[in-house]
């Protein structure tokens, strides 16, 4: 964000007592801190200084995040969020979708739900690509991360160096999953007119084949290294419309994303090595920026805005 | 287009005496002809009946297109246009983009020119890809048709069959070339903020190196069988900062289109076979279409436009 010169970063809000109310720039431990950017402890003060945009990351759970974005909205700011659950929520969660949406056409302002998945590769790119087809019946893609290389707080999160019996009592608490493919499956089936009236998805652990060390654990032949998800849209007669799968896992040995389209023309794209998951996230929510700010109020999705590259010298 | 419930074509224009006057289902010989729509000699005939929408496809020169995009403009129609020219003429041809956009924004209608190339591959798709980068120093595409499979006009086109020689001095003739590239350059140059200052284009053939025969025609090992053109974006002290390339030959071993993206990260994307030239390009068009009835008055680009599929029965 420090990169685009169109922005100014005026506020930081975190509750962790170890960051609030210090310097954002010593925060994050950056070389040319301190930036005399705030880190705030109350939410609303950050608020009060009346931002644009808030780039909000804190949670998967839009019913968790309600509060917060609907304070935002109250502020006149415009949101791009990191919440999986706000990418397509007009399926999954209707009337937390219908609330945003109301808030945010009151206040003039527009938000946005976006990232590297949701918000692109199994969504925004699949729907780009659809625009070569005269006619579109089935979607799938498949993202294949090796979280080898990835934080620790990601490979723990995905399970791995569990047993399979332990990664399955995780997923049965919730605790390991990826968030919003359901979301993602909603949005390319509405968006290529597939019938899909049944969201399914499976949590299975990726079991290593062979013992796996990187830099922050072991994962011994037989363990969980990662997760294997899927999500399906279904028609009515249990047709599999759209197929969106997620392996993630230390070792993976062929990192890509696949977008694969069947229907006049047959067509399909591949990302070698695939989007990196930390920087295209972060990249995809910072290039949102120019689009959110020139959005129509009301609640966005990625599928609606013009996503490109926000250059640094760029007006927003 | 007919597979779209939500159009109506209600009129078709064609200056061929062997067309004009007669049913459009029976001039391309539909078997659920006629259609009662007519094909019209005279422009205006058809631009009185009030479309929203007018698909042009005449001219790859948007000097010898303008007066007919004015009258559609004048006939307060919506344009999507194959005019290659009109893909991203702002550096190219300043003036009749600001008179293009100046006449839009006063009949209150949009246009765009667009297709698979220019508009979708060395264009669109790479400003896509974009987003999930945070910093970019150099774009490439590359795009390789097999013309083998396309018809005779494009082999001919593409001056399949000639001698080395008589491709160079067709070239030299203006008449083998594929139109839109330094269009597409400049788009991804001005959307990365990439400091072109120049944009050069070169033309060559691709000499066959064994015998070669479609349906059509046969390219002698030593003829050429097709054009390698080049487009590049040059800094003001000449480095290369885009760089297009367009392999179109009778015989292609590997047709694909592969977008490399040089930056933080590196990222590269590759369709496998390619996105066909003829399907795509009309799929591209008509899907379109719902997005330039939504878009603000004034000549917009591919860049400017949240393409995807337009949805059989969605609403324009």
């Amino acid at each position: 964000m420090r990169d685009k010169q169109a922005i100014e970063i005026i506020g930081a809000i975190d509750l962790d007592p170890a960051k609030a109310e210090r310097d954002l720039g010593e925060v994050v431990g950056a070389s040319d801190a301190p930036w005399g950017v705030k880190v705030f402890a109350d939410p609303q003060q950050a608020l009060d200084l009346n931002a644009d945009v808030v780039i909000h990351a804190t949670s998967s759970s839009l019913a968790k995040v309600m509060d917060q974005l609907l304070a935002c909205l109250e502020a006149q700011c415009c949101i791009v969020s990191t919440c999986e659950e706000l990418s397509y929520p007009f399926r999954t969660q209707p009337e937390l979708a219908a609330k945003l949406d109301a808030a945010a056409k009151e206040w003039g302002v527009a938000l946005v739900g976006t990232g590297v998945n949701p918000g692109f590769v199994m969504d925004k790119l699949v729907l780009t690509l659809a625009a070569v087809s005269q006619r579109i019946e089935q979607a799938k893609a498949l993202r294949i991360v090796d979280a080898s290389q990835r934080r620790l707080p990601l490979q723990k999160k995905i399970g791995a160096g569990l047993s399979v019996d332990e990664f399955r009592t995780q997923v049965k608490a919730g605790a390991i999953k990826h968030v919003g493919l359901p979301e993602s499956v909603a949005m390319v089936a509405d968006s290529l007119n597939l019938p899909v009236e049944n969201i399914s998805e499976t949590i299975e652990p990726k079991v290593a084949s062979e013992r796996v060390a990187t830099e922050y654990l072991t994962v011994e032949k037989g363990q969980a290294a990662g997760v294997h998800q899927i999500a399906r849209g279904l028609s009515k007669d249990g047709k599999e419309l759209v197929h969106l799968e997620l392996q993630m896992y230390v070792g993976a040995k062929d990192p890509s994303d696949t977008i694969t389209l069947t229907g006049h023309p047959n067509i399909s794209l591949t990302i070698p090595g695939g989007s990196h998951g930390d920087i295209a996230t972060a990249s995809v929510v910072v290039n949102s920026i120019p689009v959110i700010l020139d959005a129509p109020a009301g609640l966005r999705t990625s599928r609606d805005l013009p996503i490109g590259f926000f250059s640094p010298s760029a007006k927003p």
